[in-house]
């Protein structure tokens, strides 16, 4: 009989990905949590599970012994800079960090720790980052002559709906960014347009208007808002509160990469790549890749690895519970 | 300025998949291809590149030295179960071998040859299995709550083209393999639905029948076939030559792979994952990721790894051309 070793796990931070972490984990088999770790009092965090215990963020580096891998559910603006490597320092590491333009320096730094520390981190782990920049690879290292495009939603836009809400005269918003069904058929067909920001994307915001504001004023606000909305066509409608809980409460999301290119001495033959996620939780589906690129992070470092990685870096093999052997035969 | 040093490749067979792998290492910056092997008559084989040398096939192990990966282009029936472990005596390989049900018995012998010669070879490449294989792994990793589905079509299937070709009276067909839409439809819904063969797939034959056949008793024939047809829907055309050959000359195909999962504790969030290919030219496509594969079997074993791998081993940067950082910089 085989003994399955549990691959210990912790959370750091209990928000939307944290709580999706915990969900994620009680689904394997051959991982458990083991501590949440939160900034917050620890008294005032309830996981799903009441055994498992809460503690000070501070208190994780006394654990360094009980905990394969530590899975930082954090932001990317403030938290994840900071929490990434300082987690490495004791830990292997698994983030979500989404600033694409700052992974760079982010992975650098991180990368410093885990040298230091013979950890491993996989960073930017989730769907874009992640998945979405996966198959980006994947289509243009087999055919280096075409193109990717990548649209987002249908689904809730947490940034664009915080700037709505910033508007004076507005008690709450959910805005959705779509993709336009024109566009995704003109990239499916191989002809390899050129497409606007405008062309590629609509917007729809669902908003409740406070007691006598002017909505006019509101609407044109809005969709006139520089680097949010001026560049897109953009729907505002004015529902009240209950409507809004009712009909816009979920976080769904997901999107389209797909890829266009060509073969043959005259690139005569076309061939569209395309991989489409359609979730209904997106902190829930990021969780779960997290969960996944956790696995692989323990396993690497078993592995004698070392250093910071991303999806990049991480051979699809690890991410799965099944053994190599039982993969061949079974999923190839 | 940075030196780029070409991978030297090898191409074993010089048929549909050969002719591609030539065109695809074309359309690359690093690399280039150093001899074509047949069993042929060399003079008998014809490259489109005049300047690209063709050998014996058992001059090959005296270029031990001079290429660095070699692609093996025959088919799966017979050539590959012999050549793949052969070469990789002396080479870093790569096949597309995909007989399903064999590929653990392939790898062992293999991974065999490998570890004796410190080679890597990457079997089984292409796209089912390949890059269709490694959706179900990421998405079943991701979500292991859930079901994969696969769809093949639209598309030229060459083995029931042959078995049509088989019946009396016939005396040329192809045979296109069609997904259901209304299967398609209701994996995408996250129904998760169970389908039957004939639920999932229709096969469409245009036949050219020899003058005077009984055309009745080979569609009946074809229709009934074991194996091949009985358990689908069959819609045969009788065509005239010309016909077949005007509208039916394209090795067309691709298909789908859905994956339909849950997560929360009650599983009240669906989520659906869905790869597809569109290919003008089932071949031409199948090269581009043998010549992907070719770069990452020569990087990895540049690296000091060897042994059989699949593409569940192989880390998505190998395949790229594009340095990590520029990967992390660009497309992460």
């Amino acid at each position: 009989m085989e003994v399955l070793t549990m691959i210990r796990v912790g959370i750091v931070g209990y928000g939307n990905l944290g709580k999706g972490v915990e969900s994620a984990v009680s689904k394997t088999k051959d991982m458990e949590i083991v501590g949440i770790f939160s900034r917050r009092d620890p008294s005032s965090i309830h996981p799903h599970d009441a055994n498992i215990p809460v503690y000070k963020m501070e208190d994780a580096a006394n654990m360094k012994d009980d905990i394969d891998v530590m899975v930082l559910c954090g932001g990317s603006a403030k938290d994840l800079p900071e929490q990434t490597k300082e987690f490495a320092k004791y830990f292997n590491v698994v983030d979500s960090f989404d600033t694409h333009a700052r992974i760079p320096e982010h992975f650098a730094a991180v990368d410093a720790e885990c040298k230091e520390s013979n950890k491993i981190a996989v960073i930017s782990t989730g769907w874009d980052p992640g998945m979405f920049s996966l198959n980006r690879v994947y289509a243009s290292a087999i055919l280096p002559e075409g193109e990717a495009y990548t649209f987002w939603g249908k689904g809730v836009s947490q940034g664009h709906s915080d700037a709505v809400r910033r508007v004076e005269g507005i008690k709450d918003a959910r805005q959705y960014t779509i993709p336009v069904p024109e566009a995704l058929d003109a990239v499916r067909s191989g002809a390899n347009p050129t497409l606007t920001t405008r062309q590629k994307h609509t917007r729809e915001v669902f908003a409740v208007a406070e007691e006598g504001a002017d909505l006019d004023r509101i609407r044109e606000e809005i969709v006139t808002m520089p680097n949010y909305f001026d560049e897109y066509d953009t729907t505002v409608h004015f529902i009240d509160e209950e409507t809004l809980q009712r009909e816009h409460g979920g976080i769904p999301h997901g999107g389209f990469v797909i890829y266009s290119g060509t073969t043959g001495w005259e690139n005569e033959n076309k061939h569209v790549i395309e991989y489409s996620l359609q979730l209904d939780s997106n902190p829930e589906f990021t969780s779960s890749v997290l969960v996944a690129y956790a696995r692989a992070a323990y396993r690497m470092n078993q592995e004698g690895m070392k250093g910071c990685k991303t999806p990049f870096d991480v051979a699809p093999s690890y991410l799965h519970p099944l053994s190599n052997e039982e993969l061949r035969a079974k999923m190839l």
